[in-house]
């Protein structure tokens, strides 16, 4: 096990890399901890955290609701949850988005942190603070930022997973190569998804590299002023698709980094949009996607980064330099009319 | 108008003291600012905010839960509220308590402000930034602390409140005075609630004194890690009595202010019983209440100050001095059925 803190505004984290879940009894004792996870997880690892009291809620993005969240709150009430508990979410990031979120209210916030299960969750939505919840087709509408105090990596628990959610997961490690860091682009070019599949050292050294590049990224802006906004790249995009189309947060956000990717060429001579479509097609991840361009527009303006009739859209200069341009909903229009 | 900044650990809050609701304007323009008040404000003062969209909520406690935290947010949603949005609660406690939580989780946090329009809001509920809702019998059990970006006191408001409600507010002044103002104690034991109903001036300077008594206090701790527990004296029981009893909060911390003081005469010996019931007396509120011990004594084992098992219980050691005291849930059992 590696551990290793880190400082935000407001509080510490503690990374336990190369760690299993058996650890966690080190970090959160059963005595005064409960787990938040979902029935897939629970069906697979129960056995693992048997000795702690449990609450399992459905498994899905639509379950990313206030009515999940006034149900684990029942619970905590039932189970004389105090300011001395420990809440830890094991699971993707629909498990830590809501346990973040319930332990940061309830009794006005108290401890809590991550055992990420997805290749999404490690490398990108347990990390972080921001945390909440869905309210209708808006996502993460209502939610707070605060920072777990522990987060737990326990790789052996990608092994159970379908090849589209290790797709997933490298959409966003993708996103971190192309707007920060141009030698892990290099070897993601260089390697395939079942070469990380088949080798667990690679695949933790991929996780804890990730994980750290975020980690970087929120420190320096942990309330998103300035830097922590080009961890939006593809997203914009992204998200206004995934509101409108059954597809994988993953696949949205390829589609939007490539969308993005185009507008990088138009504007700021970006020149790398083949080896980006490449690394995609790579990973399993999509390209090309038919949408509503109207609707999607619609759904843009409404966007949380929305500031007033211009958005902060995140382009690259080259692969590894992510940039944050200033551009109005107008000007976006044209542009994506034009594709 | 009369402006001071006080910083917080995460924050800065204005106090506008000595204003009226049309300065209003001159601190978050009704551009973009949205108003939450409740039905007996709306109906009272709305000409004055009507150049605002408003959000008009049911009044009273039992409003102060998740379905009016729904309510609200849908309708924020469809006025397209961003982050750009100020939130200003005019009202009563539960008006600043469930804007303040609003404005905490909508969109990860959106800036806020209160205009208090009761005595008890002034001088207590909207200052400190503790918010949030009641789940079910449960108060409080749900919320964030975050300060509020201002504060708007006009004590004109205070003219159409029933003499129950100045009640309810001297209930918290006279708490401020016995933990931490034996000058402000001496005053009040001077004075007649109808000579504070009658002049503005000395109304709108006892407001400002414990406005700022307040702010120290939770300047010093804003997480309740010490001093602030001082401000719930009269509170661990008073709370445990207004879940079971239809009674206001300023009755039920009456009632706890004087069954804190008997436990303090008792352990630390506390020579001013009689002056503390005749203050209270002179400003309309209890001093005695039956209740049943065995429910209370249930309520407080729940109760959020909760230490495993253990109380933190505020008692005095003389008027103007408060202090924290670690109490066994066994003692304050022996010493409460033996009342």
């Amino acid at each position: 096990m590696n551990i290793q803190s880190f400082p935000f505004g407001t509080s510490k984290v503690d990374y336990y890399f190369q760690a299993t879940i058996n650890n966690l009894t080190n970090v959160a004792p059963s005595s005064s901890a409960i787990i938040i996870t979902d029935e897939n997880v629970y069906g697979l690892y129960k056995e693992q955290f048997s000795d702690y009291r449990t609450i399992v809620i459905p498994a899905g993005e639509k379950y990313k609701q206030q009515a999940t969240v006034n149900e684990i709150i029942d619970k905590l009430i039932r189970m004389e949850a105090d300011r001395k508990t420990t809440l830890i979410g094991i699971g993707g990031g629909v498990v830590t988005d809501i346990t973040g979120y319930v332990a940061s209210i309830y009794m006005r916030g108290i401890r809590f942190g991550f055992v990420p299960s997805t290749l999404l969750a490690m490398v990108d939505a347990s990390i972080g603070g921001k945390n909440g919840i869905d309210i209708g087709v808006y996502k993460n509408m209502v939610g707070v930022i605060r920072q777990p105090s522990f987060l737990l990596f326990d790789v052996n628990l990608l092994q159970s997973l379908p090849d589209s959610e290790w797709s997933n997961g490298f959409a966003e490690i993708i996103k971190h190569a192309c707007i920060k860091d141009e030698v892990m682009f290099q070897e993601l070019t260089q390697h395939t998804l079942h070469s990380y599949q088949s080798n667990t050292q690679l695949i933790a050294s991929l996780v804890q590299r990730n994980a750290l590049l975020k980690t970087g990224v929120v420190q320096q802006d942990e309330f998103e002023q300035g830097d922590r906004k080009l961890l939006n790249f593809g997203h914009t995009l992204g998200h206004a698709i995934e509101n409108q189309y059954q597809i994988m947060h993953g696949q949205a956000v390829a589609i939007g980094m490539v969308y993005a990717g185009i507008i990088s060429a138009q504007l700021l001579g970006f020149e790398s949009l083949e080896p980006l479509k490449n690394v995609l097609l790579n990973y399993g991840l999509p390209t090309t996607f038919e949408f509503d361009k109207s609707a999607t527009l619609a759904i843009l303006k409404m966007d949380k980064k929305r500031d007033n009739k211009s958005i902060h859209y995140i382009l690259l200069e080259k692969i590894g330099k992510g940039v944050i341009n200033q551009i109005s909903l107008q000007e976006i229009e044209t542009i994506i009319q034009s594709f």
